[in-house]
């Protein structure tokens, strides 16, 4: 029996990688179920044994799929990971809440940074999420490509969600026009990190809202 | 001919481990140029290889000498690289300006602040100091003994600094007496930090001036 290449099958032997066919049910719960096994492996995978020598072989092993199903979905082992994080951040973001993750306006802004900030604590402290995260973090600080492009896809979108809340206080009157919010940002996000990635202090709630409190307020008599 | 250990000898086969005696001046100088070929060579192999693959093999190695020299003086590599880094931060200090680094308080605190962080900012991106401190932060992201033990001998003594300038300000009253300086400090060095570390963005004078009038000031309008 041969097959007609002209003559588009309507089950489970269309290949998904074509655009614009969509997997039967089936062959989707399979995808799904390999993408869930690949992502496990890799964050695993990075946690163990370190940004360098996990490898799309070895997450494929792990996984228990084949190294062909990891090439037609990504192009490299850095892909992979970066999606595997951004899928843990989508689950820790329904876990809290069940939707997308806003930072809170209440108009308060001081309460709001406080509340996030307590968030980033909570996830710091989330061993699913702190192995990973460490290797991942620690390959950025000696190989500048990973780190830009992990920083691009996923320091940085977080870090717009304040620029966005600090522009909205400048609206409001709350944070002086002149201030660039990038960088005001900083003041309170960096300090967690530097105690996070250097183990140079505890992180505590009253911690972060202290850095809140001096940020905001100023180091100087008002 | 037998040795008789009863009988000490006055000349070079004096054992110079022993405690209280000085080895004679050419030892001295063959000393010298050993320890500084052993840090030179565990700086150079832990920016080309990382911290996991340097040994103190490889660095006797390359240092050309034996394994029980680096022995003798230290008891891991982990110290030598420490003594290392302490010796690199001298030499700054010594090129800079001849005498051990004492932060400047000249009562104003703002220009003060502004000139050691400008400082901080070449010396990130001297090459001489940026690949072995890459590798070491790097191995300290991961494994928190290396981490917590190169903050407290290296990191913690420069913050110290910051920490005794910005009680001297309080004291003047240019900072409010509730402040924790140890806190207060992390809002212009964290940044710096994390920029370095995860790539995160450029490092210029501006923005480490822009740092410390923002904290000073504050975010808020006065």
């Amino acid at each position: 029996m041969t097959r007609n290449a002209t003559d588009p099958k309507p089950d489970s032997k269309t290949d998904p990688k074509k655009d614009g066919l969509k997997p039967p049910p089936d062959a989707a719960r399979r995808s799904e179920r390999s993408r869930r096994a690949i992502y496990a492996a890799a964050l695993s995978l990075v946690a163990e044994s370190g940004y360098p020598k996990t490898t799309i072989e070895g997450i494929a092993a792990r996984a228990g799929v084949g190294k062909q199903t990891i090439y037609r979905w990504w192009s490299s082992k850095a892909e992979v990971l970066l999606e595997a994080f951004l899928d843990l951040q989508d689950q820790a973001a329904e876990a809290a809440g069940g939707t997308p993750f806003t930072f809170p306006d209440t108009g308060d802004l001081a309460a709001d940074l406080k509340l996030v900030l307590r968030a980033t604590v909570d996830q710091l402290h989330d061993p699913k999420f702190e192995a990973p995260s460490r290797a991942l973090a620690a390959e950025g600080v000696v190989n500048a490509q990973v780190g830009t492009e992990f920083v691009a896809k996923l320091l940085e979108p977080q870090l717009q969600l304040y620029v966005e809340r600090l522009r909205s206080a400048q609206a409001a009157g709350d944070i002086r026009a002149d201030i660039d919010p990038r960088i005001a940002l900083e003041l309170f996000v960096s300090p967690v990190a530097q105690r996070w990635l250097q183990h140079s202090g505890p992180l505590s709630y009253a911690y972060t809202d202290t850095l809140v409190d001096y940020a905001l307020g100023g180091l100087t008599p008002r």
